[in-house]
Protein backbone atom coordinates (compact mmCIF):
# COMPACT_ATOMS: atom_id res chain seq x y z
CA UNK A 1 0.00 0.00 0.00
CA UNK A 2 2.78 2.54 0.93
CA UNK A 3 5.07 0.99 -1.66
CA UNK A 4 7.28 -0.96 0.45
CA UNK A 5 8.19 -4.02 -0.94
CA UNK A 6 5.69 -6.79 0.38
CA UNK A 7 6.83 -9.76 3.11
CA UNK A 8 6.29 -12.75 0.54
CA UNK A 9 3.43 -15.42 1.01
CA UNK A 10 4.11 -18.51 2.91
CA UNK A 11 5.03 -21.25 0.82
CA UNK A 12 2.23 -22.81 -0.83
CA UNK A 13 -0.80 -20.39 0.10
CA UNK A 14 -0.79 -19.42 -3.44
CA UNK A 15 -0.99 -23.02 -5.01
CA UNK A 16 -4.06 -23.72 -2.37
CA UNK A 17 -5.98 -20.36 -3.17
CA UNK A 18 -5.23 -21.09 -6.98
CA UNK A 19 -6.70 -25.05 -6.13
CA UNK A 20 -9.81 -22.98 -4.51
CA UNK A 21 -10.56 -20.98 -7.02
CA UNK A 22 -10.15 -23.39 -9.50
CA UNK A 23 -12.58 -25.59 -7.84
CA UNK A 24 -15.20 -22.55 -7.24
CA UNK A 25 -15.44 -21.37 -11.19
CA UNK A 26 -15.89 -25.31 -11.84
CA UNK A 27 -18.40 -25.50 -9.64
CA UNK A 28 -20.16 -22.84 -10.79
CA UNK A 29 -19.56 -23.97 -13.93
CA UNK A 30 -21.06 -27.44 -13.00
CA UNK A 31 -24.25 -25.60 -11.74
CA UNK A 32 -25.29 -24.07 -14.86
CA UNK A 33 -24.06 -26.92 -17.50
CA UNK A 34 -27.00 -28.85 -15.26
CA UNK A 35 -28.82 -26.00 -15.13
CA UNK A 36 -28.78 -25.36 -18.60
CA UNK A 37 -28.89 -28.78 -20.36
CA UNK A 38 -30.42 -30.61 -18.32
CA UNK A 39 -33.21 -28.45 -16.63
CA UNK A 40 -34.08 -26.03 -19.13
CA UNK A 41 -31.84 -22.80 -18.04
CA UNK A 42 -32.29 -20.28 -15.81
CA UNK A 43 -35.27 -17.20 -16.18
CA UNK A 44 -37.08 -15.21 -13.46
CA UNK A 45 -40.72 -14.59 -14.53
CA UNK A 46 -41.38 -18.08 -15.99
CA UNK A 47 -41.80 -22.00 -14.73
CA UNK A 48 -37.73 -22.03 -14.86
CA UNK A 49 -37.68 -19.65 -11.84
CA UNK A 50 -36.71 -22.49 -9.38
CA UNK A 51 -33.66 -22.45 -11.17
CA UNK A 52 -32.45 -19.01 -10.03
CA UNK A 53 -32.48 -20.87 -6.19
CA UNK A 54 -29.81 -23.84 -6.76
CA UNK A 55 -27.22 -20.92 -9.03
CA UNK A 56 -27.73 -18.05 -6.24
CA UNK A 57 -27.25 -20.41 -3.10
CA UNK A 58 -23.75 -21.99 -5.08
CA UNK A 59 -22.65 -18.50 -5.97
CA UNK A 60 -23.71 -16.82 -2.75
CA UNK A 61 -23.63 -19.19 0.01
CA UNK A 62 -20.87 -20.82 -1.12
CA UNK A 63 -18.71 -19.68 -3.73
CA UNK A 64 -18.72 -15.94 -2.28
CA UNK A 65 -18.89 -17.25 1.31
CA UNK A 66 -15.68 -19.29 0.69
CA UNK A 67 -14.10 -16.01 -0.69
CA UNK A 68 -14.84 -13.88 1.51
CA UNK A 69 -13.42 -16.13 4.18
CA UNK A 70 -9.95 -16.42 2.59
CA UNK A 71 -9.63 -12.37 2.14
CA UNK A 72 -7.33 -12.23 5.43
CA UNK A 73 -5.01 -14.80 3.98
CA UNK A 74 -5.18 -13.74 0.26
CA UNK A 75 -4.37 -9.85 1.17
CA UNK A 76 -2.57 -10.68 3.99
CA UNK A 77 0.05 -7.74 3.15
CA UNK A 78 -2.90 -5.07 3.05
CA UNK A 79 -4.12 -2.28 5.68
CA UNK A 80 -6.45 -4.65 7.86
CA UNK A 81 -9.16 -1.92 7.30
CA UNK A 82 -9.46 -2.04 3.64
CA UNK A 83 -9.12 -6.37 4.27
CA UNK A 84 -12.17 -5.63 6.58
CA UNK A 85 -14.03 -3.74 4.51
CA UNK A 86 -14.07 -6.40 1.44
CA UNK A 87 -14.95 -9.07 4.03
CA UNK A 88 -18.04 -7.90 4.90
CA UNK A 89 -18.81 -6.15 1.32
CA UNK A 90 -18.21 -9.84 -0.24
CA UNK A 91 -20.49 -11.37 2.54
CA UNK A 92 -22.94 -8.71 1.89
CA UNK A 93 -23.17 -9.56 -1.58
CA UNK A 94 -23.48 -13.10 -1.07
CA UNK A 95 -26.09 -12.61 1.43
CA UNK A 96 -28.07 -10.33 -1.01
CA UNK A 97 -28.07 -13.10 -3.86
CA UNK A 98 -28.65 -15.69 -1.52
CA UNK A 99 -32.25 -13.71 -0.64
CA UNK A 100 -32.96 -13.70 -4.43
CA UNK A 101 -32.35 -17.32 -4.71
CA UNK A 102 -34.84 -17.48 -1.58
CA UNK A 103 -37.49 -15.48 -2.89
CA UNK A 104 -37.29 -17.22 -6.06
CA UNK A 105 -38.17 -20.78 -4.35
CA UNK A 106 -40.87 -19.00 -2.52
CA UNK A 107 -42.34 -17.55 -5.78
CA UNK A 108 -41.87 -20.36 -7.82
CA UNK A 109 -43.42 -23.07 -4.95
CA UNK A 110 -46.45 -20.51 -4.85
CA UNK A 111 -46.48 -20.46 -8.44
CA UNK A 112 -46.54 -24.20 -8.83
CA UNK A 113 -49.05 -24.81 -5.78
CA UNK A 114 -45.65 -26.54 -3.75
CA UNK A 115 -45.75 -26.33 -0.01
CA UNK A 116 -42.71 -24.38 1.48
CA UNK A 117 -40.61 -25.22 4.54
CA UNK A 118 -41.21 -29.09 5.14
CA UNK A 119 -38.06 -30.85 4.06
CA UNK A 120 -35.00 -31.26 5.90
CA UNK A 121 -33.07 -29.16 3.32
CA UNK A 122 -35.67 -26.32 3.43
CA UNK A 123 -35.17 -25.95 7.48
CA UNK A 124 -31.61 -26.49 7.22
CA UNK A 125 -31.36 -23.68 4.94
CA UNK A 126 -33.18 -21.47 6.32
CA UNK A 127 -31.81 -21.68 9.91
CA UNK A 128 -27.84 -20.95 7.54
CA UNK A 129 -29.33 -17.98 5.90
CA UNK A 130 -30.86 -16.36 8.91
CA UNK A 131 -27.47 -17.56 11.33
CA UNK A 132 -25.21 -16.12 8.18
CA UNK A 133 -26.98 -12.73 8.41
CA UNK A 134 -27.11 -12.41 12.07
CA UNK A 135 -22.88 -13.20 12.42
CA UNK A 136 -23.06 -10.58 9.59
CA UNK A 137 -24.50 -8.22 11.58
CA UNK A 138 -22.51 -9.14 14.44
CA UNK A 139 -19.48 -9.01 12.99
CA UNK A 140 -20.06 -5.34 11.58
CA UNK A 141 -21.80 -4.49 14.61
CA UNK A 142 -18.47 -5.72 16.03
CA UNK A 143 -15.45 -5.07 14.19
CA UNK A 144 -17.10 -2.39 11.86
CA UNK A 145 -18.54 0.29 13.80
CA UNK A 146 -16.69 1.99 16.32
CA UNK A 147 -18.57 1.49 19.61
CA UNK A 148 -17.04 -1.89 20.48
CA UNK A 149 -14.31 -1.64 23.04
CA UNK A 150 -10.86 -3.51 21.87
CA UNK A 151 -11.43 -5.76 25.22
CA UNK A 152 -15.01 -6.67 23.42
CA UNK A 153 -13.67 -7.46 19.98
CA UNK A 154 -11.17 -9.85 21.17
CA UNK A 155 -13.64 -11.95 23.08
CA UNK A 156 -15.97 -12.25 20.14
CA UNK A 157 -13.14 -12.31 17.74
CA UNK A 158 -12.95 -16.54 18.06
CA UNK A 159 -16.41 -17.14 18.17
CA UNK A 160 -16.62 -15.38 14.71
CA UNK A 161 -13.96 -16.97 13.43
CA UNK A 162 -15.77 -20.50 14.27
CA UNK A 163 -19.04 -19.47 13.32
CA UNK A 164 -18.09 -18.36 10.09
CA UNK A 165 -16.63 -21.55 9.05
CA UNK A 166 -19.28 -23.56 10.79
CA UNK A 167 -21.50 -21.64 8.35
CA UNK A 168 -19.64 -22.39 5.61
CA UNK A 169 -19.88 -26.25 6.28
CA UNK A 170 -23.20 -26.31 7.06
CA UNK A 171 -24.09 -23.88 4.01
CA UNK A 172 -22.30 -27.06 2.07
CA UNK A 173 -23.89 -29.64 3.51
CA UNK A 174 -27.45 -27.99 2.68
CA UNK A 175 -26.46 -27.71 -0.96
CA UNK A 176 -25.92 -31.45 -0.67
CA UNK A 177 -29.09 -32.13 0.42
CA UNK A 178 -30.75 -29.57 -2.43
CA UNK A 179 -28.84 -31.31 -4.89
CA UNK A 180 -30.25 -34.69 -3.77
CA UNK A 181 -33.91 -33.19 -3.43
CA UNK A 182 -33.97 -32.17 -6.41
CA UNK A 183 -32.42 -35.45 -8.37
CA UNK A 184 -35.60 -37.72 -6.65
CA UNK A 185 -38.04 -34.87 -7.45
CA UNK A 186 -37.23 -35.42 -11.30
CA UNK A 187 -34.63 -38.19 -12.13
CA UNK A 188 -36.01 -40.91 -9.28
CA UNK A 189 -36.59 -43.76 -11.78
CA UNK A 190 -33.80 -42.99 -14.17
CA UNK A 191 -31.18 -41.87 -11.38
CA UNK A 192 -30.11 -45.70 -10.47
CA UNK A 193 -29.11 -46.38 -14.03
CA UNK A 194 -26.14 -43.92 -13.95
CA UNK A 195 -27.81 -41.14 -15.87
CA UNK A 196 -25.50 -38.36 -17.35
CA UNK A 197 -27.73 -35.61 -15.41
CA UNK A 198 -27.34 -37.48 -11.87
CA UNK A 199 -23.79 -38.18 -12.41
CA UNK A 200 -23.21 -34.37 -13.54
CA UNK A 201 -24.90 -33.52 -10.04
CA UNK A 202 -23.56 -35.98 -7.81
CA UNK A 203 -19.69 -35.00 -9.35
CA UNK A 204 -20.97 -30.76 -8.67
CA UNK A 205 -21.59 -32.39 -4.78
CA UNK A 206 -18.42 -33.12 -4.56
CA UNK A 207 -16.90 -30.72 -5.83
CA UNK A 208 -18.59 -28.64 -3.33
CA UNK A 209 -16.91 -30.90 -0.79
CA UNK A 210 -13.91 -30.56 -2.49
CA UNK A 211 -13.87 -26.46 -2.33
CA UNK A 212 -14.84 -26.66 1.45
CA UNK A 213 -12.04 -28.78 2.46
CA UNK A 214 -9.55 -26.31 0.46
CA UNK A 215 -10.87 -23.14 1.76
CA UNK A 216 -11.12 -24.55 5.27
CA UNK A 217 -7.59 -26.02 4.88
CA UNK A 218 -6.26 -22.49 4.01
CA UNK A 219 -8.10 -21.12 6.86
CA UNK A 220 -7.63 -23.04 9.72
CA UNK A 221 -3.34 -23.53 8.86
CA UNK A 222 -1.72 -22.39 11.80
CA UNK A 223 1.58 -20.70 9.73
CA UNK A 224 -0.90 -19.09 7.29
CA UNK A 225 -2.66 -16.82 9.94
CA UNK A 226 -2.05 -13.40 8.60
CA UNK A 227 0.12 -11.92 11.40
CA UNK A 228 -0.48 -8.43 11.99
CA UNK A 229 1.73 -5.77 10.08
CA UNK A 230 4.38 -3.70 11.81
CA UNK A 231 2.17 -0.73 12.07
CA UNK A 232 -1.01 -2.66 13.42
CA UNK A 233 1.35 -4.04 15.80
CA UNK A 234 2.30 -0.20 16.99
CA UNK A 235 -1.02 1.07 16.94
CA UNK A 236 -2.28 -1.46 18.84
CA UNK A 237 -0.38 -1.34 21.99
CA UNK A 238 -0.69 2.60 21.62
CA UNK A 239 -4.65 1.80 21.77
CA UNK A 240 -4.20 -1.04 24.59
CA UNK A 241 -2.17 1.59 26.50
CA UNK A 242 -4.95 4.19 25.86
CA UNK A 243 -7.89 1.90 26.63
CA UNK A 244 -6.04 -0.60 29.19
CA UNK A 245 -8.13 -3.34 26.90
CA UNK A 246 -6.44 -6.40 24.93
CA UNK A 247 -5.48 -5.88 21.83
CA UNK A 248 -7.43 -7.48 19.17
CA UNK A 249 -4.46 -7.45 16.71
CA UNK A 250 -3.35 -11.06 16.74
CA UNK A 251 -3.59 -13.25 13.91
CA UNK A 252 -6.51 -14.47 11.88
CA UNK B 1 -3.35 -41.75 37.28
CA UNK B 2 -0.44 -40.90 40.14
CA UNK B 3 -2.89 -40.02 42.84
CA UNK B 4 -1.05 -36.47 42.61
CA UNK B 5 -4.53 -33.69 42.96
CA UNK B 6 -5.55 -33.45 38.89
CA UNK B 7 -5.47 -29.86 37.88
CA UNK B 8 -8.98 -28.18 37.36
CA UNK B 9 -10.75 -28.67 33.75
CA UNK B 10 -11.02 -25.02 32.31
CA UNK B 11 -14.26 -23.38 33.03
CA UNK B 12 -17.36 -24.29 30.60
CA UNK B 13 -15.54 -27.22 28.94
CA UNK B 14 -17.71 -30.16 31.41
CA UNK B 15 -20.60 -28.34 30.44
CA UNK B 16 -19.85 -28.01 26.77
CA UNK B 17 -19.55 -31.62 26.90
CA UNK B 18 -21.96 -32.75 29.05
CA UNK B 19 -23.93 -30.85 26.61
CA UNK B 20 -22.52 -32.79 23.12
CA UNK B 21 -23.00 -36.24 25.64
CA UNK B 22 -26.82 -35.07 26.11
CA UNK B 23 -27.16 -34.53 22.05
CA UNK B 24 -25.51 -37.71 21.08
CA UNK B 25 -27.50 -39.59 23.04
CA UNK B 26 -31.01 -38.02 22.07
CA UNK B 27 -29.69 -38.53 18.46
CA UNK B 28 -29.12 -42.05 18.82
CA UNK B 29 -32.77 -42.00 20.49
CA UNK B 30 -34.41 -40.44 17.92
CA UNK B 31 -32.90 -42.74 15.15
CA UNK B 32 -33.99 -45.76 16.65
CA UNK B 33 -37.76 -44.46 17.36
CA UNK B 34 -37.82 -42.89 13.36
CA UNK B 35 -36.95 -46.74 12.26
CA UNK B 36 -38.60 -48.72 15.55
CA UNK B 37 -42.37 -46.37 15.21
CA UNK B 38 -42.44 -45.71 11.61
CA UNK B 39 -39.94 -48.11 9.76
CA UNK B 40 -41.11 -51.27 11.41
CA UNK B 41 -37.89 -51.81 13.59
CA UNK B 42 -34.35 -53.02 12.90
CA UNK B 43 -33.47 -56.66 11.82
CA UNK B 44 -30.61 -58.36 10.20
CA UNK B 45 -31.78 -61.48 8.22
CA UNK B 46 -35.34 -59.68 7.19
CA UNK B 47 -36.43 -57.16 5.14
CA UNK B 48 -35.70 -54.74 7.82
CA UNK B 49 -32.15 -55.42 7.50
CA UNK B 50 -32.08 -52.22 5.39
CA UNK B 51 -32.68 -50.42 8.81
CA UNK B 52 -29.55 -51.24 10.34
CA UNK B 53 -27.78 -49.04 8.26
CA UNK B 54 -28.69 -46.03 9.41
CA UNK B 55 -28.20 -47.05 13.02
CA UNK B 56 -24.81 -48.12 12.71
CA UNK B 57 -24.01 -44.96 10.87
CA UNK B 58 -25.54 -42.51 12.93
CA UNK B 59 -23.79 -44.63 16.26
CA UNK B 60 -20.17 -45.28 14.63
CA UNK B 61 -19.92 -42.75 12.18
CA UNK B 62 -21.16 -39.75 14.35
CA UNK B 63 -21.79 -40.57 17.90
CA UNK B 64 -18.85 -42.71 18.57
CA UNK B 65 -16.42 -40.76 15.91
CA UNK B 66 -17.62 -37.68 17.84
CA UNK B 67 -16.69 -38.90 21.11
CA UNK B 68 -13.51 -40.56 20.11
CA UNK B 69 -12.42 -36.71 19.12
CA UNK B 70 -13.42 -35.41 22.04
CA UNK B 71 -11.00 -38.09 24.68
CA UNK B 72 -8.09 -35.38 24.61
CA UNK B 73 -10.62 -32.99 26.43
CA UNK B 74 -12.12 -34.88 28.36
CA UNK B 75 -9.32 -36.73 29.58
CA UNK B 76 -6.52 -33.98 29.94
CA UNK B 77 -5.13 -35.39 32.77
CA UNK B 78 -4.64 -38.81 31.64
CA UNK B 79 -0.92 -39.86 30.46
CA UNK B 80 -0.73 -38.97 26.44
CA UNK B 81 -0.52 -43.55 26.06
CA UNK B 82 -3.81 -44.08 27.43
CA UNK B 83 -5.53 -40.78 25.86
CA UNK B 84 -3.76 -41.86 22.67
CA UNK B 85 -4.84 -45.58 22.76
CA UNK B 86 -8.42 -44.86 23.54
CA UNK B 87 -8.45 -42.23 20.67
CA UNK B 88 -7.82 -45.36 18.34
CA UNK B 89 -10.17 -47.58 20.01
CA UNK B 90 -12.75 -45.56 19.64
CA UNK B 91 -12.13 -44.69 16.06
CA UNK B 92 -11.66 -48.40 15.50
CA UNK B 93 -14.85 -49.40 16.78
CA UNK B 94 -16.74 -46.62 14.79
CA UNK B 95 -15.15 -48.00 11.74
CA UNK B 96 -16.39 -51.49 12.81
CA UNK B 97 -19.95 -50.69 13.69
CA UNK B 98 -19.99 -48.36 10.14
CA UNK B 99 -18.63 -51.57 8.60
CA UNK B 100 -21.41 -53.50 9.05
CA UNK B 101 -24.15 -50.71 8.29
CA UNK B 102 -22.14 -50.99 4.90
CA UNK B 103 -22.97 -54.73 4.53
CA UNK B 104 -26.45 -54.07 5.75
CA UNK B 105 -27.13 -51.76 2.77
CA UNK B 106 -25.24 -53.84 0.50
CA UNK B 107 -27.04 -56.68 1.59
CA UNK B 108 -30.30 -55.38 1.63
CA UNK B 109 -29.72 -54.20 -1.58
CA UNK B 110 -28.74 -56.96 -3.13
CA UNK B 111 -31.97 -59.00 -1.65
CA UNK B 112 -34.18 -56.40 -3.31
CA UNK B 113 -32.50 -55.79 -6.44
CA UNK B 114 -31.88 -52.13 -5.79
CA UNK B 115 -28.85 -50.70 -7.40
CA UNK B 116 -25.92 -49.86 -5.57
CA UNK B 117 -23.66 -46.85 -5.35
CA UNK B 118 -25.25 -44.67 -7.93
CA UNK B 119 -26.56 -41.49 -5.66
CA UNK B 120 -24.39 -38.58 -4.56
CA UNK B 121 -25.28 -39.74 -0.51
CA UNK B 122 -23.48 -43.39 -1.77
CA UNK B 123 -20.79 -41.61 -3.04
CA UNK B 124 -19.97 -39.29 -0.19
CA UNK B 125 -20.81 -42.33 2.26
CA UNK B 126 -18.55 -44.71 0.39
CA UNK B 127 -15.30 -41.54 0.14
CA UNK B 128 -16.01 -40.84 4.31
CA UNK B 129 -15.58 -44.89 5.20
CA UNK B 130 -12.40 -44.46 2.86
CA UNK B 131 -10.96 -41.88 4.10
CA UNK B 132 -11.81 -42.45 7.64
CA UNK B 133 -10.36 -46.30 7.44
CA UNK B 134 -7.12 -44.28 6.05
CA UNK B 135 -7.01 -41.79 8.33
CA UNK B 136 -7.01 -44.02 11.21
CA UNK B 137 -4.38 -46.11 9.73
CA UNK B 138 -2.43 -43.23 9.29
CA UNK B 139 -2.64 -42.63 13.15
CA UNK B 140 -2.18 -45.82 13.93
CA UNK B 141 1.60 -45.83 11.59
CA UNK B 142 2.33 -42.62 12.75
CA UNK B 143 1.69 -42.33 16.40
CA UNK B 144 1.21 -45.84 17.81
CA UNK B 145 3.56 -48.01 16.24
CA UNK B 146 6.95 -46.56 18.05
CA UNK B 147 9.08 -46.57 14.17
CA UNK B 148 8.07 -42.64 13.36
CA UNK B 149 10.58 -40.23 14.33
CA UNK B 150 9.34 -37.05 16.47
CA UNK B 151 9.86 -34.86 13.57
CA UNK B 152 7.82 -36.66 11.41
CA UNK B 153 4.93 -37.14 13.52
CA UNK B 154 4.86 -33.16 14.25
CA UNK B 155 4.27 -32.47 10.79
CA UNK B 156 2.02 -34.99 10.26
CA UNK B 157 -0.03 -33.73 13.60
CA UNK B 158 -1.82 -30.78 12.32
CA UNK B 159 -2.83 -32.29 8.83
CA UNK B 160 -4.48 -35.61 10.99
CA UNK B 161 -6.25 -33.01 13.42
CA UNK B 162 -7.61 -30.92 10.32
CA UNK B 163 -8.58 -34.19 8.26
CA UNK B 164 -10.32 -35.93 11.34
CA UNK B 165 -12.08 -32.45 12.19
CA UNK B 166 -13.57 -32.52 8.10
CA UNK B 167 -14.03 -36.38 8.21
CA UNK B 168 -16.36 -35.86 11.07
CA UNK B 169 -18.38 -32.78 9.31
CA UNK B 170 -18.81 -34.93 6.34
CA UNK B 171 -19.78 -37.96 7.88
CA UNK B 172 -22.99 -35.96 9.39
CA UNK B 173 -23.37 -34.35 6.06
CA UNK B 174 -23.71 -37.73 4.49
CA UNK B 175 -26.24 -38.45 7.32
CA UNK B 176 -28.61 -35.74 6.30
CA UNK B 177 -28.41 -37.18 2.84
CA UNK B 178 -29.07 -40.39 3.49
CA UNK B 179 -32.23 -38.99 6.20
CA UNK B 180 -33.60 -37.27 3.26
CA UNK B 181 -33.06 -40.04 0.44
CA UNK B 182 -34.97 -41.83 3.05
CA UNK B 183 -37.67 -39.68 3.45
CA UNK B 184 -38.36 -39.06 -0.43
CA UNK B 185 -38.23 -42.93 -1.41
CA UNK B 186 -40.95 -43.42 1.74
CA UNK B 187 -42.87 -40.66 2.65
CA UNK B 188 -42.50 -38.27 -0.62
CA UNK B 189 -46.06 -37.46 -1.24
CA UNK B 190 -47.09 -36.96 2.66
CA UNK B 191 -43.65 -35.47 3.68
CA UNK B 192 -45.12 -32.02 2.46
CA UNK B 193 -47.86 -32.35 4.93
CA UNK B 194 -45.37 -32.60 8.11
CA UNK B 195 -46.58 -35.82 9.18
CA UNK B 196 -44.96 -36.89 12.29
CA UNK B 197 -42.52 -38.98 10.58
CA UNK B 198 -40.77 -36.42 8.34
CA UNK B 199 -40.73 -33.81 11.40
CA UNK B 200 -39.26 -36.62 13.35
CA UNK B 201 -36.53 -37.15 10.66
CA UNK B 202 -35.87 -33.66 10.01
CA UNK B 203 -35.39 -33.26 13.73
CA UNK B 204 -32.96 -35.72 13.88
CA UNK B 205 -31.12 -34.05 11.19
CA UNK B 206 -30.70 -30.73 13.41
CA UNK B 207 -30.16 -32.43 16.40
CA UNK B 208 -27.33 -33.97 13.72
CA UNK B 209 -26.08 -30.63 12.74
CA UNK B 210 -25.75 -29.79 16.74
CA UNK B 211 -23.96 -32.93 17.90
CA UNK B 212 -21.52 -31.83 15.49
CA UNK B 213 -21.60 -28.20 16.59
CA UNK B 214 -20.37 -28.56 20.02
CA UNK B 215 -18.18 -31.09 19.54
CA UNK B 216 -16.33 -29.11 16.60
CA UNK B 217 -16.26 -25.88 19.22
CA UNK B 218 -14.56 -28.23 21.86
CA UNK B 219 -12.33 -29.23 19.83
CA UNK B 220 -11.14 -26.00 18.15
CA UNK B 221 -10.99 -23.72 20.83
CA UNK B 222 -7.92 -22.76 21.26
CA UNK B 223 -7.64 -22.30 25.75
CA UNK B 224 -9.54 -26.21 25.91
CA UNK B 225 -6.24 -27.39 23.94
CA UNK B 226 -4.58 -29.90 26.06
CA UNK B 227 -1.25 -28.79 27.44
CA UNK B 228 1.14 -31.34 27.91
CA UNK B 229 1.36 -32.47 31.42
CA UNK B 230 4.48 -31.86 33.60
CA UNK B 231 6.50 -35.04 32.88
CA UNK B 232 5.50 -35.31 29.39
CA UNK B 233 7.20 -31.90 29.01
CA UNK B 234 10.23 -32.95 30.50
CA UNK B 235 10.27 -36.61 29.40
CA UNK B 236 9.61 -35.02 25.28
CA UNK B 237 12.52 -32.73 26.14
CA UNK B 238 14.65 -35.65 26.57
CA UNK B 239 13.43 -37.25 23.61
CA UNK B 240 13.84 -33.90 21.43
CA UNK B 241 17.70 -33.95 22.55
CA UNK B 242 18.33 -37.55 21.81
CA UNK B 243 16.91 -37.77 18.31
CA UNK B 244 17.72 -33.68 17.09
CA UNK B 245 13.92 -33.93 15.80
CA UNK B 246 11.37 -31.71 16.82
CA UNK B 247 8.60 -32.35 19.88
CA UNK B 248 5.09 -33.58 19.24
CA UNK B 249 4.28 -32.85 22.56
CA UNK B 250 2.44 -29.94 21.91
CA UNK B 251 -0.91 -29.38 22.97
CA UNK B 252 -3.88 -30.85 20.17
Amino acid sequence: MDGSPSPASPAGLSAYVAVSQLLGLTLLAATGAWLGRYRGGVAWQSPLQFNTHPLCMVLGMVFLQGDALLVYRVFRNEARRSTKALHALLHGLALLIALVGLVAVFESHRAKGISNMYSLHSWCGMAAFVLYLLQWLLGCGFFLVPGASFSLRSRYKPHHIFFGIALFAFSIATCLLGITEMLLFNIRDSYSHFVPEGVLANVLGLLLVAFGLVVGYVLTRDDWKRAPLAEEMALSMDFKTLTEGESPGGSQ
